[in-house]
């Protein structure tokens, strides 16, 4: 092989992100400089946040700039080092974008030693998803047992792995998701106590069915993954003293206007907190949420399900795919 | 005396308070039963969040009935007692509503036994105002010395306690208020650093270049009574882990329609924390808080400034005064 294909920005989207926003162009096969190592990635985890680098919009990380290779987790094999750390054959997890191969001095790489789970899981269940749900969850929403936890996108990679950690805590878990066949999936197999399906035109009435008046209930952490018109159908349904960890707002990725949220008198009356979160500011927690995630996996308390595109050229559709929802579980293209 | 004027609640307001809504009436004076006293009420408190006591939306506290007293805080004498823990002639502050006497059973009531201020300070700074505002300000806030601290409603009981604890914490204030009279009033008079006029017309801009770019700029702490267009006005400008205590909504109380809050994205993307509060959640903090204020005032490091109607009567036009801004400082009635 002596090209590397790679998944450019090619322009920033105006509203709802369209194949011509990337480009896929043959690259010469990067070459390791003292120091350096050459990864081959086999798996691209595709995820919402990606939206934002796609945009010039002020956010918490750097925008892609227009001709620089997507970034995006990678899992993969080292095939050549001239760093002491790393020597081939070792399999690696990092964030070398999208593209079949790519450089890296180490510095955010972790080697795989000692697998619990096939490498694709360290882009989900056990990689930054995962520990997104471990973080927002357990150290933001603090949930006690009894209490009801309700998440959006919980079929997704990181809703998926919230609902089934409030379980392990002894909650009652209720998922909110679009569509008949996600809900089916996220009660009979991931095991939440009810789904309620945002698409279904009653989501006000079927939430409010789902966390019925009375003692223990309402909602006393929302894990927000969406935003918008969800969360105004969440809010009214929070109970005293309850937390909202906020990660991400999928609904409003896309939108050319923001929507206003109405039903902000509950945050007041209900004295609720609110945090905004990403995983990158507690690297502190990675440790311990890495090993109990990993823990809960190799005992068979927590599922994980993947959806997979074919072929570098395949993934501006399948994050096309992503950001409609589309995917069940964690979204990945497997390379080469 | 024979007689006791009250202020009862005669209807509930659709969108903005009238003086309709309230009824005027002399009752018999009342007289105390065994371990009750009786309370000649000097002074009434007026406060934002008597409009949602008004109102039978579900909310932290029981609505008043159509028909029963007006709920309010007061500062008094005891005139009479069969109560061993009074006797007349103590001064006491409590919560014994829009009425020229009330009744007790010592319950909720504050001996005022060594003042440091005039007995209408304790409804003021060195009451529930003052206190809500170390609470907001100090527990949840947690403003550290350098940092920019913004808070709307500035001129009133709660928002002039804020920005000068801000300043007494090393921190830079700066006040959102409804004029030009109470701008000159926050800076001059209470030592804010700055102070933007909402009804100038330029929010935006002039709150951009009170907390212009740099180090140590844009807003730290965001300490909001008001909610609504402000909110919105003040999220772009905040920083990174910054936080909201969320005070009151007083721009909501009357709205027949709820503002869509459209800059939500600035939580996710500051990681901004939002705690909504009300002061009585957290009466272990009323001693700390209540002695700090004391003895600030008593060095005079922190103003005050009081806005007094005359006579119960004129109570309910205070009151609408009040949720109109057109009040400096904290908004009283003076009984008898």
């Amino acid at each position: 092989m002596s090209t590397n294909l790679q998944v450019l920005l090619a322009s920033r989207p105006a509203g709802a992100v369209t194949e011509d926003n990337f480009r896929l162009v043959e690259s010469p096969m990067p070459v390791p400089a003292g120091g350096q190592l050459l990864v081959r990635n086999d798996w691209l985890s595709l995820d919402p946040y990606m939206r934002g680098r796609m945009s010039d919009a002020k956010s918490y990380a750097k925008s892609v700039d227009i001709g620089e290779v997507m970034v995006g987790g990678t899992a993969g094999e080292v095939i050549a080092s001239h760093n002491a750390q790393f020597k081939p054959g070792d399999k690696v997890v990092g964030a070398l974008g999208w593209q079949q191969f790519g450089l890296s001095d180490g510095t955010g790489l972790m080697k795989i030693d000692h697998p619990v789970a096939p490498l694709s899981a360290y882009l989900g269940v056990l990689g930054m998803p995962g520990i997104t749900a471990w973080i927002g969850l357990l150290d933001i929403g603090q949930p006690k047992a009894g209490e009801t936890v309700v998440v959006s996108a919980a079929s997704g990679a990181v809703g998926s792995v919230v609902g089934q950690l409030a379980k392990l805590k002894g909650c009652r878990a209720v998922g909110i998701a679009g569509g008949a066949a996600k809900c089916r999936h996220v009660v009979e197999d991931l095991g939440f106590d009810a789904c309620v399906d945002y698409k279904a035109g009653n989501l006000a009435a079927d939430l409010k069915a789902a966390v019925p008046d009375g003692k223990n209930r309402g909602v006393d952490v929302y894990f927000d993954n969406v935003g918008g018109e969800v969360l105004d159908a969440v809010l009214p349904n929070m109970n005293a003293f309850s937390r909202i960890p906020l990660c991400g707002l999928i609904s409003q990725y896309s939108a050319t206007e923001a929507y206003g949220v109405k039903q902000f008198r509950s945050f007041l009356v209900n004295r609720i907190r609110l945090q905004g979160f990403i995983c990158f500011d507690r690297l502190d927690l990675w440790p311990q949420a890495q090993r109990e995630l990993s823990g809960w996996l190799a005992d068979g308390k927590i599922k994980y399900r993947e959806t997979v595109a074919q072929g570098l050229a395949g993934a501006p559709r399948a994050f096309i795919g992503l950001l409609k929802g589309e995917n069940l579980g964690k979204q990945l293209v497997k390379l080469g």
